[in-house]
């Protein structure tokens, strides 16, 4: 998508540096636009973990294109250093971040191929076009999601005689989250693109304000019609007929449609049903977890105290970090929950859309029966 | 209750000048600690305007002794210049804020109290005398909302065997939200205080964050285990068994046991209905709205797109205002919503605890019934 009209990805190789993969550093985002350097496996695990980088099928890429980079930097004289090393990269990046089933796909995926191709320089070779071609399809199936999407917002249009269909969305399942195109957000761009009237609600989505600080700019930047609430408004907006339709991306579903997502979004689900107002969670398929039967046993990530605690923001030109609480009070940080598939009306996938369930899945993904 | 160690309420006639009522301004807390004068219906009207206090008790307190500060100030050479005065200093407090019904039940009995007394003189201290016992009569509510709250505590650590009892709580109910003790927080301090194990759970209340801010400082102040996370987290921690019951305050409650709340009150009440969980509304009964029927019709205030986009916190030292969001940006700050009765197991008053509904209202303030 574009950025100051120039399109961009979130991540590729720089076209004049094999040895470099460049990234957007979301860290700054919505206040400083960074383009960062990545040349070793150390700085594509710390970008996952730090979150430079963020959302299931960017973790994914990212940690494929890491994998690229373990490959150059391995012992070329002992094919068994030369595979230790690649094992140990794989470990270091699946140890990133616990919840995104993407990162265990790409990794593995990637290693398959490293370890089948013959020499050292056919492996690097077989590396970067695996890596690449994961970001591709990535991006491929989050513009398949858009095209599928766009047909329930503009059924909702339709039924509004041309009104524009209010989406509630929560985190960031954008072109950041995403290689391109996002996937909550690739319905509103291809409907926004189509003409069909679109605004979106973006939760703030305490405690990273992915929300506020990506999903914001994003969509600021593509000229898509857009409003910032804290995460406790959207039930209100709910029972007040000012949304008619919740999109979200989802960290890893089940394939039997339990959705674990960022922090929140179980509430939002509850509210969207007391509502009758629709609930859909768009994902590649590459986010689903085709071994977990019931959502509760997806291990939800903890992450540290002062991303409560604490929060940034643009003071004087600068980016600040401002202490909200008082500084001896605790402070616990779930970083995901899990939404029951009972809550949830449809998944939009690459495919095409399907219920949240085990036979929906399977229908759309038949080779995954077994 | 106490700060660092030394009593206090969070409105008081100064002792030694009858011309100034003090109050704690919370909107330095939990940083500084800041004791404000206030000498005229203006500056009382700015206070709960501007939330240097706030909380439905509490400005309804503060509004009675902005009454009394019109009254010292009214004209007293013409019986129709007073009246006007006292009707526009009534009419500038009922305009700040319009959601708490307390704020229109203090106004209306200090009016009453003021043209019922003879002379000038008696007028105003009759206003003094009023004002001070609705601070009283307010804490004492308090007081018992806490007597009979802790009944409800004492028996889900019974039945955990002594394990503490997790109470969440939303924004701030505590005694800085009233004149002492707290609504939601009473049955917390009194279980406290006898020694019966309880940890608080406080969410962060976005936008303006008072439980991290205030429900995190006076538990913190008066030694309640606790702990503060994001908004987004309560229906998680009910889903995994971590929460035993929900106690919250109210801005106005219907008789029929509607309950107009802080923003993302409802989401919570959702979760706890989902996952069996007992949720539970604190309030003395000057928050109940006598008159509405149903709760939707309550008016529900909203506020500055600023106190969305931008965040206060401490920053070396000194409180700074970080911008958050894009700065084109919209944004929209819905301050209350509404939980219907059917989400709410009890109210707990100063009276008992009773269903949320207009029988249950009823039997309790039978004096009420047409």
């Amino acid at each position: 998508m574009k950025v100051n009209g120039q399109p961009f990805r979130t991540i590729w190789l720089n076209p004049d540096d094999p040895n470099t993969v460049q990234i957007i550093d979301q860290r700054h985002l919505p206040h400083q636009f960074v383009i960062e350097d990545l040349t070793t496996v150390d700085q594509a695990a710390a970008a996952i973990k730090e979150m430079h980088v963020r959302g299931a099928p960017l973790i994914g890429a990212t940690a494929a294109w890491g994998m690229y980079l373990a490959c150059r930097a391995a012992p070329q004289n002992s094919s068994d250093a030369f595979q230790a090393s690649i094992e140990s990269a794989a470990s270091q990046l699946h140890a990133t971040r616990p919840t995104a089933i993407n990162l265990a796909w790409a990794l593995k995926r990637m290693q398959q191929v490293i370890s089948s191709a013959g020499s050292y320089q056919r492996k690097i070779e077989t590396a970067r076009e695996t890596a690449a071609a994961i970001a591709d399809e990535e991006a491929e199936a989050c513009r398949m999601i858009g095209e599928h999407g766009v047909a329930l917002l503009e059924e909702i249009v339709e039924q509004k005689d041309g009104q524009p269909v209010n989406v509630l969305t929560h985190c960031n399942a954008g072109w950041l989250a995403c290689v391109d195109y996002g996937t909550a957000t690739a319905p509103v761009y291809a409907a926004h693109d189509r003409g069909i009237p679109v605004h979106v609600w973006v939760d703030e989505t305490r405690p990273r304000n992915q929300g506020a600080r990506l999903t914001a700019w994003e969509l600021g930047q593509h000229g898509v019609p857009h409003t910032v609430i804290v995460d406790n408004v959207g039930g209100h907006l709910m029972q007040h007929g000012m949304v008619d339709i919740v999109i979200v991306g989802t960290d890893r579903t089940t394939y039997t449609g339990d959705v674990a997502n960022k922090i929140g979004t179980y509430l939002k689900a509850l509210a969207a049903k007391d509502n009758q107002i629709p609930f859909y969670v768009a994902l590649p398929s590459s986010t689903i977890d085709w071994e977990i039967r019931n959502g509760f046993e997806i291990p939800i990530e903890q992450r540290g105290s002062s991303e409560v605690k604490t929060i940034q923001g643009l003071h004087d030109g600068e980016i600040k970090s401002v202490l909200l609480t008082p500084e001896t009070s605790p402070a616990a940080n779930y970083a995901f929950d899990v939404t029951p598939a009972r809550f949830v009306d449809g998944l939009i996938t690459e495919r095409g859309i399907c219920p949240a369930s085990e036979s929906g899945v399977l229908e759309l993904f038949p080779e995954k029966k077994i």
